[in-house]
């Protein structure tokens, strides 16, 4: 059984490849009613586009949003409405150069999927990663730019940023600052520095790792107490982005030298006088924000010479051309903050059906 | 929509609470014809059992597995094998003391979900955790020797042990000595000094968190690319241990400071030069050994004095009695290995009906 | 992937053989706060018992249901209420005759499922149907008796009736003359007829099919306009009930003869002046009676002797003994009412979570 | 929770209306390197395309199936083969008159689904049945097409004929001539009085009803004994068409008027000496032919004046204009044959999932 649906409720079903005609996704079980303004879908977009400067790849993508079905203006309105049927939409590929993967027929990229892929599949599209190329994100994005129109209605927000790149680490989280550069980061001085490292690392043809965190608004009651806790659901949300090796709520993986009285966040009749839980407590929310942090792999495209081997198993050299990235940093924050709002969506809907009045 | 299902084709369903009449699990889609040995599936059992030392809950309960239906021994052998048909399983509770709860029914207790569960459900058993309890992994320890008897026909292997605990680290990684000691530790020096540590937390009336890593032989083409990653279902398996606050696979939270040149693996005619991807890349396994590692946190339940509130949001102090664990290491070793196991036995069978002759 | 779960969002997975431990049934997504009353439960499965009168089975079994988990009696209240965790229902066997099978396990009887279940599974407990047995639709039963409470706090009812049993047909439906004798027959003089047609076929170690009704109110919107629609789900529902040959909704296949003059039902300010739609269009509810009608086989299971094969594929000579019924009937009829229950039941839970606020 | 998406291993997901940007689907789990020939998708589409005689709608649509993603042509080959990732396909509206259907803005058609689906929604795309528009099925039978080559390679073939258009039944069932007549009618002479019966009727401006056959030709073991029944996911399959009001397998409705000893199939060294079972016996096939019938409803759009209500609940009058069929035969046998496939092919893989080697 393939899994490119993620929720349960609220289903997106992706599709796509980096070199064929494009990628795109079937959201089902959106509620009707919602506005959907192209300009707030595109906006969107935009975040996640590449080519915005030195740490991003060259390839050039307007990443325009076509959306195929389940929407209606009614008489008398300017916008869209969504019909409550499948929302089905379309981002086409206009900048793809396939010519430029001949070279890699036959030969396993280190670091990428080519490998394990033809393990499973027994046949392999050799132009990028396939499905498993940075590319299909753009759909997760522009179904999670729908999942926030949704979250907006119930005033649940979702804000991602960069905490750590290369080793240099945020000194402080000032959320205000975080579009003022180009790699989401709470911290200007910090961003300098990430700006410092990029530039160092590039003429090196390496490339860099990082942590992105994410903090999240939402009322208690989501989620579920057993197998689907909201933390599990939102690990396998963020451990699905490609370049994610490490998924940690709250106090995370500063738990294992804490003892349980440092860790529990004492209750208030204002409230929790500490979040080490991160907003969640026995996988559902407890109405505190929900923060979580991931662990981001430098790309492994990278142009320095490395040890590989052919589809015949022989020792050979690779260097990784092409158009990449330094880091998935910043391209995967607008992804890690559409996954969190993919799965908060599910979970909201999900609690409506098990609420229903007994 | 709940969540009380793992897996999509070998499903697993649990129910019960902490002081019902017991835990138990249904598993729907396990293959006919695999040999079900009791004792196998006891022995399993007994390795999470309470009782066995200063670590673990005074509480008894023998865990007995009754096997309630799909199994059947063929005329001329001795044991059970499964049938194709769902595996019912129950364990029932013998040592329940919910009396000692009752002075819990009008008090949130801080790091239990006690206070979100109720926002969710509006009632609430107040004797344990209800489903957050620990008890209800009983239920997937069960579940998880049943997949383990198929993974060992596919040569499937899976082991866990603790790498920190209350700040001990392990030197090294002898996997031969984890059975010696009581907290599945493969470095007895730092078990001897995880052993003390226990001590001097529990005169303390404090507990402790740790690291537990997992690893496990698999062959490569288990996975998916996209949503379901192996490592994003197994993140999803892992994080919904009450106890783990984060989930990393191979070089895990470090990557953040690698280079993408120190981060690849180098590939080479006789495999893998290097385990950074943890056995996995681009969602599918690689042949190598997958390792994970998870954050548990320090249990809850302490018996120092802490702040909360009542169902009428008035500060009270609270201290936490009954019989509990210092930390929910060892006895979230097997149940790390089940989740694991559960994962792969779905990934397995879900890669034997992808892969039908075309 | 196996397929012993019905429903998305109120799910009940069943277990169990007719020869092994018992059967049981757990039920995932059961909003909490619903009371159980056990007395309640109890009368839906008496409905459903053998051993009532001359059309029905020998066998002996007092089908009383134990409720293992997900209720809990709140302070100061007198009847269960589920607490929206997962129901966990059994009904031990306690009348199984195993041995009066030994004879059927080199023989495949005529009209069951013994040859394609081994074709199937290459493994079979011979000792009655297995999965495929009668015996499961207790769990269906008991697990309708739950779906039941819900619907009726949504003023949700389901009727189930015999209208044709052995060739003889009803000639009114006077519902309130259904539960006044063994048939449910709405037709007290038909009801006297399929007496003596039972009595008749007895004597010829024969045995009887017949059409059962099915009749719901049900609030409109109800349903799906695709893939599952209300009238699928039903179809789906009703067709998974072992002795059920056909399914229909409203005019059903007489449609086949009417012109669409005909067939379509006029809307008035009072409502539709004709029922043909059986109360659903294009997949949901319409706010009229959904009607729905089931063609029910003669049980398999007769004294006359028919020929079939071996295990070796040998032709044999057969006469099924043991305690078997005339027909399906009326024992069937609760069965329907569960299998309709548990269909409004989803379908009414999955509505509400569409229809969160956009 | 919505339900788009049809099957459980081989997955469709459809989208889009009637009056939008065309339809489509996304099939997820289709094994990979499938040949996928697209002038063999094509004519199955071409089967089911209006404007093909006097029994169908006027509306000419050339149906060209897109494919977007999930294809890969391998170096050598001249035809595309599935990758295993998904399909993306679409069907673009071309031919869509959006503007005759303004008078229906506020009015419901009776035998439409026009209100229940605003019960539902609360939002209507007044233009043709949105979702549950006979167009929504094109992109049931492109992937029913992807489907059948899937099937092809494992011997399963799938084959619907019209047995009954109008009160005109066939007297024999020739496959022969089956595509010698536009009524895919086994039978000739009832073909020509089909015919007549149509035109008769057209000019009435009423419309006709029918019965449909399908055969399937299926290996033994596919199915399951409980809940997913083979019969009951066909009847799912089959009663998720608008227009089917009734499904029944083998014997069907006449089982109800047959005795145990009639209905049975004797087993013989050879085979059954019957089918009454319809090829499936407790859930699972058997080896034999699987023989479906589906009661076909009189298309609801006629031009004869109708009763009907208005969004303010007042009496109006209707007759609906616009180009509609006489019939939804023969239109509706390519979609009879693409659900059967689609359920075929995921039984298919299902059944390979189950039987991994224990």
């Amino acid at each position: 059984m393939a899994g490119n649906t993620f929720g349960k409720v609220f289903r997106v079903t992706t599709w796509g490849e980096s070199h064929g005609t494009g990628v795109g996704a079937v959201i089902d079980g959106c509620p009707p009613g919602i506005i959907l303004d192209p300009l707030l879908l595109q906006a969107e977009m935009d975040r996640r586009r590449p080519g915005q400067g030195g740490a991003s790849s060259p390839r050039k993508e307007p990443d325009e949003i076509e959306l195929l079905s389940g929407i209606f203006t009614p008489l008398g309105e300017d916008l869209p409405r969504t019909t409550g049927t499948p929302l089905s939409l379309a981002i086409y590929n206009k900048d793809a150069h396939s010519k430029s993967y001949d070279s890699l027929r036959e030969i396993f990229r280190p670091g990428h999927g080519d490998i394990s892929y033809l393990a499973k599949y027994g046949i392999r599209d050799h132009r990028g990663g396939g499905r498993a190329s940075a590319r299909e994100t753009a759909a997760r994005v522009a179904a999670g730019a729908v999942a926030k129109q949704l979250l907006l209605a119930h005033d649940i927000k979702v804000c991602a940023y960069t905490v750590a790149l290369g080793g240099v680490k945020v000194q402080k989280r000032d959320l205000s600052v975080i579009n003022s550069n180009r790699f989401f980061c709470p911290d200007g001085d910090a961003a300098e520095q990430m700006e410092e490292r990029v530039l160092e690392v590039r003429k090196q043809g390496d490339t860099l790792g990082g942590i992105v965190e994410i903090v999240a608004d939402c009322p208690a009651g989501l989620g579920e107490p057993v197998f689907d806790k909201l933390e599990a659901d939102l690990a396998h949300a963020l451990m699905s982005i490609g370049a994610v090796k490490g998924v940690e709520v709250g106090a995370g993986f500063r738990v294992a030298e804490m003892l349980g009285s440092e860790n529990n966040d004492p209750i208030t009749p204002e409230g929790f006088s500490g979040n080490n839980a991160g907003g969640i407590l026995a996988g559902i929310s407890n109405g505190d924000t929900i923060v979580l942090r991931v662990a981001v792999k430098p790309i492994p495209s990278i142009s320095k010479e490395q040890q590989s081997v052919n589809l015949e198993n022989e020792a050979v050299t690779i260097k990784v051309g092409g158009r990449h990235d330094i880091s998935a940093i910043p391209r995967v924050i607008p992804v890690c903050e559409a996954m969190v709002r993919l799965t908060l969506a599910d979970h909201l809907l999900r609690h409506t059906a098990i609420s229903a009045k007994g």
